[in-house]
This record gives structure tokens, C-alpha cells and sequence, in this order.
């Protein structure tokens, strides 16, 4: 019942604060026997972190993970994992004004309307510093899939950055990792670039929407009727800072969809395996994958922490304005490709634990 | 750790498929001292009950809950509350098709391949008659509420029917319970009557977009950074039945505005608690409730269950056409508003609930 | 975080009153396939049904148990499975005195306390009358071992009756179904029914002694650091009405032992298992099954409610003197026997799925 | 559902090995606005210590605890808090011959057999260096006890070592700090340094009883019927290493008792409160306090690292003799009364947050 974990099997707790000496993750419940080092998680870690571009915080930070319990001459041992990373770039001073005024569209408000107390030092524990821990989970679940299911794969990319959508026509996955915003389509990434540029001269900021789809994730993961495999996903993607909306498959647009539209029609394999005309359900029908593509999307609001000059109060409850100096993102969304991908890690993960704790194995055979 | 239950203080466990003898919500944490009868939890029940318009389900049931446990003498006592509904129409010889047969973008196929044993009379489990006891549930959260937060107000409505979405500028509140599709606009809802039985005609579904508002809401409620109380409200709501998407207050469409235009800014109301120049943020920032309407929307997808023929495949893996008899909705949506509206409410009480047990008493004052 | 579930991934959620209309047990997590019905349940219910004796309450319930749902064709589905008895000799005027006055060593004082709204009539929630609901869901629990763990046998019996303890020298597993109090030493089970026939008359009541044992358990059931299998056996027994001790395998008595005489010395057996000398250990190492026999005893203190005249206080304050008439247990310990059985099988049940969840089979081999 | 924490509210997850870099707690459910710093945690880590006298350990521990998050200017913030102790003093090569044998009575066989992974430096996991987290954890937990219920004061020591019990005749709270037992009874304290002297040289290792007081815990916390303030008692103390019975006031004894002598009987005192004229429950009644003393007693069995010469079996099956050398304790239990407090502190403090959670306030009054 703690309220800073996720996962049933797999769990994991994050914990630590932007400005602290550390953050970290608890990981309870990693099956033991599986190859991983501080060098495997790391490789996701740096995805994330901060400073890669001028399209991200400025703040340096080497975000090195260690591996202090649960690994023993290079295997998880069953027991807890707990993942360190220390933080070192925290100059505090930036954040002086923030101690009285609270940021318009920012965590600062409720933070202090909840708890009386508050580590308004770069957001304390609302930063989305926080999502390094995920990172480092997420790489964790990752040794452990490729153990597990090592057919899965995990893909995160930036489908819309403001109002500058790609064109699925010219999506090409090999594109993904070569521009500063995880974008599937060359010709938006070079937009995406000048009109980004833009904003963050002008001290301005701007959402994005991010997709992560997992291919070769079997069919049965999941479970009625509150941890069905789409509300975990739900839950996952929406617990990351500044997330307001989730999508599986059609998402939203499922709305305007026919029965006739919608239904995926069923085929046999030549592998004995059902497959699908079209994949609408996102992989996910009643709560429980289907074999096909998971694919979840989310949007991530503007980063609230800008230049231009808003209305707010102080604590004291005056009037005031407001201008965030510090070191922020200009579109947050770029660095939650990662999370999201460490997110969807995390749940598919637990839900194979889950499954063959409740279930024992795949027990429906079609044909 | 049970995939049947949600909530952390007020759990919610239902339990029962749609042609058992009955289905039913096991209510443990509900706070001693509320008043509540079966009546009360009835009215909200009457609201979800199928066979109500031609708009929903044939199917006609009763929909009588009886409160087994938990309640003495006209109030909650602090002890488990059991609420049973029974199943009284179950025409099972409907289904003898699809025991067969999996339907296209149903969870037939998925429960089959998981389990390998299927209730396979009228979903089963999978059915969206074991909403009935998250409304009866709901009731009982409602019921605290009243005691608790009496200032709360939940509504739910329709905002869009297949591409057909409300006008905005004719939102009507006193319109909703007038029509059968709890409109907000009568001038679309009497388009969305055409429409309907158009499809309904031809045995085909829709789908539609649901909006819950809740008045009232203290500020403080929620909690970093798993059980943030939007992602207590995407999974509760993902957890409906046939929602592929879920949405707080902008939505989707954050991502496509500027740091400038998302920040709701911030003035001190004459009451002594802050006022905001507008609601992007839906009533929650960092997870936590800051005292303004909570906006939820949630897309649910057309009834799979159609006349329509569809290719698909048996147990057996051969090649079939199929097409679904039964007593279906042709736009199941409708009877998502009472089923989001129980949702709203049990996690709004539960929240509360947790907030007064973690922090006590709303800890941070203003001015 | 329910307080009225227990269990991991097999849970069982009890409800109801003794004088309600229904009690009841929510089971979430029962594997499918597990074939099970009512008469499999019954028979464990027959043996904790009062009124089989003059030594336990004249209550006359039939104790017959419905299932409601996760049973389909006779076997589990891997839905929640709804066990519910209804309460048919509810004799309420018997505890009118009970509304006003506080047993001495009953709940009454405290649920008051802590409720402020008390089900009076026959304990309520606090009544022994819940136990029936245990056993309900531990003969679930024992079908599914049946599937899972064959070889695992369940037996409890009592050691003790206030100051008259067995003797192990004439101990005797068939003797345990042959006398009402599931003793296995005939000469003490002779003795004990002259014993209580003594206390009954007197309008007094006594304590007891419950062991039980699980034979056939396979290694490695078990979990580091609080879940481990001697955590969740103590939690089990202790949560059963007036159960004041537990002990594993030496229990208490292991405080006087040296390491040299508590170590059980390990030795390899011919079906290339480990064999112990010794079973000091009750079967447990380090939280985690060795594959010996299981062992748990547990100490029940006598029934509060005794014709024997006591002082307490009443709701008002007042002094006052307490005489309970009702129908009650001269030693309530006898029917705790088919209660700790119940407890133990789903202990074992859900520690079985969990390793599986969490570990996927039994991975350290020996020789 | 980790398995590696306990708490509902005040939930604390240990991790980290005997001989890993660091060990630690990540408590989550601390309420905000605590004051606390790393002095008042350090001095009960220095309590439970270890190399403080010639009975306990030689290994020489700094054991010093860093907060890494959750506090900030010196109160506790609602976030996470993040407890780590380094290792610094890590002879692995004294472990090098229980990596191919397993301990008669320790946990490396089950280790083993479980998860196939074994970090058989010092034990691992499995090594009462972990509770040196729950210590920390426990600090904490009083540091909030100090706001929250002032009054409420935890006292642990020794009752019993091996063969020898204190006699309650002479019990001196002020004898507890004063010998290296934590024994009220300074006659019987001597003669065990004696005993346990012997012990020691022979290279053997004796049990204890250890007993925990909590006087001032206010009446009614505790809920029914799983989550029982003895049941989580007694899963807190059972999980401690080495425990094998636990006992709530007169505990195993209560079996001895009949139903006149073991009614506390109940008076109202001079300050409206209702006072008891003994108290056989423990101050424990149903699952909820009653205001009384809690008491609870836990036997720890004798260390299973000793010189003496015992029969085991090698990871290959083979039959060998075993001889313990490292650094041990001749008599664990004495260590285990700091451990006991700390888990008595963290029980009381999880179920004041939980009664306030899902009560509100105390509701029932008497007079």
C-alpha cells in the first residue's frame, strides 16, 4: 500500500529527490538467475539523461547507476535489487524563488497544500528526476525479459510534438535513435528541430505524445478485471510526470469506430498461431494480450518551468509573477521516450511473473 | 495482490460472471458510521440497469442489490460489506455459438488462451454486467462521501457518439438525465437517437466518448508518484469494460499546447483558497488534487458483439464466419456513465481515506 | 490493504456477521482448472459445524456453503470464487445483556472503542461464527493442492486441554476422528471429556492446544524477509479467535536448547533428497520449507463468555456484573482444529504459487 | 505484495546482503513533518550493534545510517525515506567452506534449494545483518511515535537464556541498560555471563526469550480479522532471524487457564478510562488494544554457526562433517531485543496511521 511502488511481482519503489545526495530504486521480486551488471543498466540510463542536446535540461549529470544488494557474481539473486544513482549537479541557488511563488501548471501547490512541507529544490520528489529510478528498474526488467521472453521488444518514439504530428507514411524505425527526439520520421525530426529552437529561445516550452510499442509480448498476459493488462498500462504511463492522457491501441478514437470497424477479424496462422486482419485492440482484448503488438501512446503537457512571465502567489497568498529561470526541458516529452519504454519493461515483466504464478502456464491451446 | 480488487483503504473486490446465479462487490475498509440502505445504492443501480431504452441491452434484470454484511441497524460498522445482486434473466442457449467460435476484438479468445476453461455464457467474467457491482459498490462510496466531503458532486455524461461530439456552447446540465444517453446537448442527442437505431437496425455498434466531472474535490488528495490519483483514475477507468483510452483534463491535446497556454495561473480567491484562470490540468498537478473540478474523460470502443458477419476462427483453429445474436448494446457507452461515475467515487473516498491516514489533516495552508 | 484479507496470490477476503444473513469468504487468485464443488467443501464445514457435541455451542447451523461463481462445469475458472453460507439459527434475543455490558476478555470493549457502532448480536464480526468461512476457502485451497501438490497431507489435533496434555508416547493418528476432540491419545481424550463435562456444568470454560501438521510440503516454500513461510503460518494462526501463541516446530521451547542439540543434522536419502535427523526446525529454515513435515501449534485461550459471574463496566460507565447466558463453547479450542487445518492449506497453497510466480520452479539441485 | 516489506501504511522494505556494499530500509508511508535526524536513528543502531561485548559477535560494525531522502531541514517530508548502512567490515574468506556445505539448522540448504543463486558470504541475505535495517526503520517509526502518541514507550529485554528465566520477583526496569543481556534481573544476568561464558568457549550457542513492552498505546488500534494488531505483531516478531514462537500476553500459558481466571476483569478508573484488574490479554482483545500494556515475547533458538562438529551433506549430495569458524554470536537473542523493539514501534505507528485512515478518530465512548 505504498504509494510510490508499482508492479505485483515485480515491484519496484522508487524514492530520492531532485536536489538530494541520491536517488534510487527497490526492486522486490526479480527471479533469480538472471545476467545483469551496472553496465546493462546504464546503457538505458544514459537515453535518459539529461544535457545530450540543446533540446533538453542543461543540468550535467552523470546519472551512474549502482547495484548496492540482489546481484552476486553477476546474477539476481531473488532478493531485493537496490539501484543507486547518485545526483551531483544540484545547484540549489537556481531554485530560490520557487520557495515562495508556486509555478502555474506545476506539482508546487499541491505539494505544499498536501504536506505542510515541501523540497522546493528543483521539485523535489515531483522532478521528474525521479524517472532516472525508472530507467534503472526498467533496465533491470529488460535482463530479465531477455531471460524470460527474449523475443520481446520494447520500442519508444515521439509521434507529435505540438501541433507537428508525423506522417505513418514515412515511418522508418531506424530513424529513431538517430535524432534528438527518439521521431520515426526524418522530415518531422528537422521540423521538430527548428520549431523547438524557437520556443526555447522565447523561453517557451510545448507537449508532445509519445507511442512504445512491444512486439513478441505471448498472448494471456493480464488479468480480470482491475489488473487487466491495459489499466497497469494505464496506471504505468500515467504515473510519469506530466502525463495527461493514455491511449491503447485506436485510443481515443476508439469512439468513433463501428463495431464492424473495430473487430479485428481472426485468422490461423501458419505457425498455429491466431493472427489478425488489423490490430485496433492494440494487442490487449479484455484485459489480456492477444500476440499482437502491444501499443500504448501519451501525451506529455508543456514543461511548466519557463521564461514567460505568468500569474501566481506567494505562500502568504499574495499576487505575484512569475518567471522560472533554472535549467529545463523545452519539450519534457523528448527524455519520456525512455521512461515509457522502461515503463512498459516494468509491466510486461510483472505480468509474465503473474501469469505463471496464477495461471502455471499458457493453458488454452487453439487448434 | 488480487487482480479482481481495487483501492487501497476502500477495496473494492468484485467477484461473479454474467450467467452465474449472482454477481456481487465484497467492500472491505468503508468507514463505521455511515448511514446507507439498500435503497439508497439502488437509485444509482436503476441508472446502469440494462433494457431501459432500446439504445441498451434487452436483457432485463432486476438489478436488486441486498447488502449482506457490513451494515447494522441503518449504518456502516467498519466491518466488510457484502453487496449481492442475482442474476435473474440468463438465457444461455443464446451463447451456444460462441462457445465455439471467438469474436472478433472480444475477449474471448484471450480468456480461452490464458485460462483454458471459459464461462463462455455471455462473457463470462468478461461481461459488462459485472459493472452492475462496481455501481453498487460506487453507491456505498457515494454514501461515505455524503458524511465525509458533502461538497462533493459527480457527474458523469456523453460527449460524443461515434463522430458525432457535443457542442460545447450548448452544454446543458439539466439536460443530461433527459434523454437516454445522458447528453449534456439535446440537439445532438436527439441526432445521436437517429443515428443509433440507424445502427441498430443494422446490427451494427458505435462507440463513444464518457466525461466525469467531480465538484468539490478538497485540494491535497493523491499521492507521488505511483499512486498519483490521476493514475488512480486512468487504471479505475481503463478498467472498465471495453475504455481504450483515458484522459485528465486536456487530455490527449496537452501535447499540443505551449508552457505558456497550459499554465492555469493562480489567484487568491475572496474564500481564502487559491482560484485559477482556467482548468487545463483537469484538477490535478503532480498528482495531487489542487482543489478544481476533476475532469476525467475515457473513450469506450463499439460492442464487439454485432450482426454483422465477421471472419474469425474456432477452438478447433478452422476458418469461420461469425455473427453474434444475443441481446447486445449498440453503443455500450451509455451504460459506461454510471459505471465511470462509481469509479470517480470510489476513488475520490479512497483517497481521502488515504490522505487523512498518511498526512492527517490538509498540512499546508495559504496566506 | 484490505484488513480482513490474507494470502499473497491465493486471497481470501471473509465477511459477514454471526447474526447477519450471510457469511462468506471471496476467493481471488484460485488457479483454473481445479476441479471442485460443493459436497468436496461441505465435508470440511461438517467438521467445524457447532452442535455436534455437548461440548461445543448448541447452535444448530447447517453451515452449507453455496458457490456463486469462478466454478464453471465443475472446475475453477481463474475468476474470483464466491463461497457463501447463510445463517439460519440466529438467536438475537439471547444477547440483549451484551448490548449494554463489556465481556471481560471479549472484543466487545474494544470494537466499541474503536468502532463506535457494534454489531452485538452474537459477536458480530468478533464471533467464532467467521471461522466458517475459513474453513470454506481452505477446502478450496486443498482441492487446488490436490491438482498442484498431491502428496501434501494436512492433519491437525489437539495436545492440550488446559493443564491435561497429551502423552506423544501414545499418540495415534487414528484415534484423532474417533473422539469430539480430534485428540490423539484415547486415555487423555477419556480424561478431557470428564474434564469438560465438569467446566460445562460450572458454567466455566477452558484453554486448549492445536497442532498442526502438513506432510509432503516440498522445499523451497518460502520467502525472505517478512513473507516468509513461518511469518505468513504465525500470521494465519494468530489471526484465528482468541489464538494467544504460535509456535514452529520447537517453538518456544527452542530458547532452551543449545545449537549443538537444535541443529537437525543433514544426511542424504535414497531418493536423493535430503533427510534430517531431527525436525527441531518444524520444517522451516530461513523462512523457506526444508521438506519435512511442517509443523505449527497454537494456543487458544478459553471462551469469554461463561456463566460465571464477572465484574465490568457498562457503555455508560457504570459498574456492573456480567453473567453470559447464550449458547457457547465450554473449549472453544476443539473447533480451532479444522480452522488451523484451513489456514494451513491456504498458507501453503499460496506460498506454492508464489515461488512459482516469483522463482518458476524448484532451481537448486543437491548432488 | 513484496516480500521483502511489512507495514500497510508505514511500509518498510529492507534490502542488501551481509557482505554486499550497504545494506538499508526504504520506509514509505513516514507522515510529513516529523522531526528526525541521523543522531536519533544512530543511537538504537548502536543498541543492536555488533562486537559490544565478548557475547555477541566480533565482527566490528561503524553500522552508521545515512538518510538519503525523505527529510528535508531536519522533518520528514511525506516522501520516501531512504536508510543506508555501509558494510565496512566484510571477511568473506571466513566463509569460503560454507559455500560448498550447508549449516544443520541454518538457512543456506533452503537458500539454495529455492533459488538455485546463493550468496553464501556471511549468510547473505539470510544473515541477522539485515535487521540492522529494521532498527533504522524502527528509529524512524519512533521519531513519529513522539508527534503522534508522545506517551507511548517501548521497553525490550531479556526473560530467558537457555535453561535460565528471570524472576519477575526481582524484575528493575533500571537493570536493563546495565548489563550486556538487556536483563531486568541483575542476579540472573550474572549468572548467564557465566553460563553463556562456558558456552562460548566450547564453541556452542544457547536460545533466549525476549519480551517487549508498549506501554500508553491508546485503546483501539488493531482491525478485524486478518490484519489483527496480534497477528501483525506476530508476523513482525516471526519474521525476525532465527524466531520459532510468539506469544501475546499469557500466550501458550492461556491454554492452562479457564474462562473465570483468564477474564480481565474491567473498572472504570478515575480518569474515565476503563482499567483492568490483570491482564492476560496482552493488552490485545479481538485484535484491537485496549489501552493496556501490549506484550508480546519471542523465543530465538541458538545460533547454528558453532565449532561444535555436526553431520551435513556438501551441494553435490555428499555426506561431511561441519565446523563453523567466523564470527558469531554465542547467544543471537541477545541482539534480537533491539530488533524486537524496532519492529514493536513500527507495528504501533502503521496501525495509528491505519486507525486514522479508516476510522477517522476514536469514535466509542464509555460513560
Amino acid at each position: 500500500m505504498t504509494t510510490n511502488s508499482f508492479g505485483h511481482l515485480f515491484r519496484v519503489t522508487t524514492w530520492g529527490e531532485s536536489h538530494g545526495p541520491a536517488i534510487g530504486a527497490t526492486v522486490d521480486g526479480c527471479p533469480p538467475g538472471v545476467p545483469v551488471d551496472e553496465a546493462f543498466l546504464q546503457q538505458w540510463l544514459d537515453k535518459r539523461k539529461p544535457g545530450q542536446s540543446k533540446f533538453t535540461t542543461q543540468r550535467r549529470e552523470a546519472d551512474e547507476v549502482r547495484i548496492l544488494s540482489g546481484v552476486f557474481e553477476g546474477q539476481t539473486t531473488g532478493m531485493p535489487v537496490q539501484l543507486l544513482i547518485e545526483n551531483t549537479d544540484q545547484r540549489s541557488k537556481d531554485y530560490s524563488e520557487i520557495a515562495e511563488k508556486f509555478r502555474p501548471g506545476h506539482a508546487d501547490i499541491t505539494y505544499w497544500q498536501k504536506y505542510g512541507i515541501r523540497d522546493y529544490r528543483g521539485g523535489g520528489r515531483s522532478s521528474a528526476r525521479e524517472t532516472a529510478s525508472r530507467v534503472a528498474a526498467g533496465g533491470l526488467a529488460r535482463a530479465a525479459l531477455k531471460v524470460l521472453a527474449p523475443e520481446v521488444e520494447i520500442t519508444g518514439y515521439m509521434t507529435r510534438v505540438g501541433v507537428h504530428e508525423i506522417d505513418r507514411a514515412r515511418f522508418d524505425a531506424e530513424e529513431i535513435g538517430r535524432n534528438p527526439f527518439w521521431g520515426p520520421d526524418a522530415e518531422m525530426a528537422a521540423l521538430w528541430a527548428d520549431y523547438l529552437d524557437g520556443l526555447r529561445k522565447s523561453g517557451n516550452s510545448v507537449g508532445a505524445v509519445v507511442e512504445i510499442v512491444a512486439k513478441g509480448v505471448p498472448a494471456g498476459l493480464g488479468a480480470p478485471v482491475y489488473s487487466k493488462l491495459d489499466t497497469d498500462l494505464a496506471a504505468a504511463m500515467m504515473s510519469i510526470n506530466a502525463v495527461k492522457g493514455v491511449e491503447i491501441g485506436e485510443g481515443m478514437a476508439a469512439a468513433m469506430l463501428t463495431g464492424e470497424e473495430n473487430a479485428d477479424e481472426i485468422f490461423m496462422g501458419n505457425d498455429g498461431k491466431p493472427v489478425y486482419s488489423s490490430n485496433h485492440a492494440g494487442g490487449i482484448l479484455g484485459g489480456i494480450s492477444t500476440g499482437q503488438d502491444l501499443v500504448v501512446r501519451f501525451a506529455v503537457k508543456p514543461t511548466s518551468s519557463i521564461l514567460k512571465p505568468r500569474q501566481t502567489i506567494t505562500k502568504t497568498g499574495e499576487a505575484a509573477e512569475i518567471v522560472t529561470k533554472g535549467r529545463h526541458d523545452p519539450c519534457v516529452g523528448i527524455r519520456a521516450v525512455p521512461v515509457g519504454e522502461a515503463m512498459m519493461a516494468c509491466v510486461i515483466l510483472d505480468h509474465m511473473l503473474l501469469h505463471r504464478g496464477q495461471v502455471g502456464d499458457n493453458r488454452g491451446r487453439i487448434g
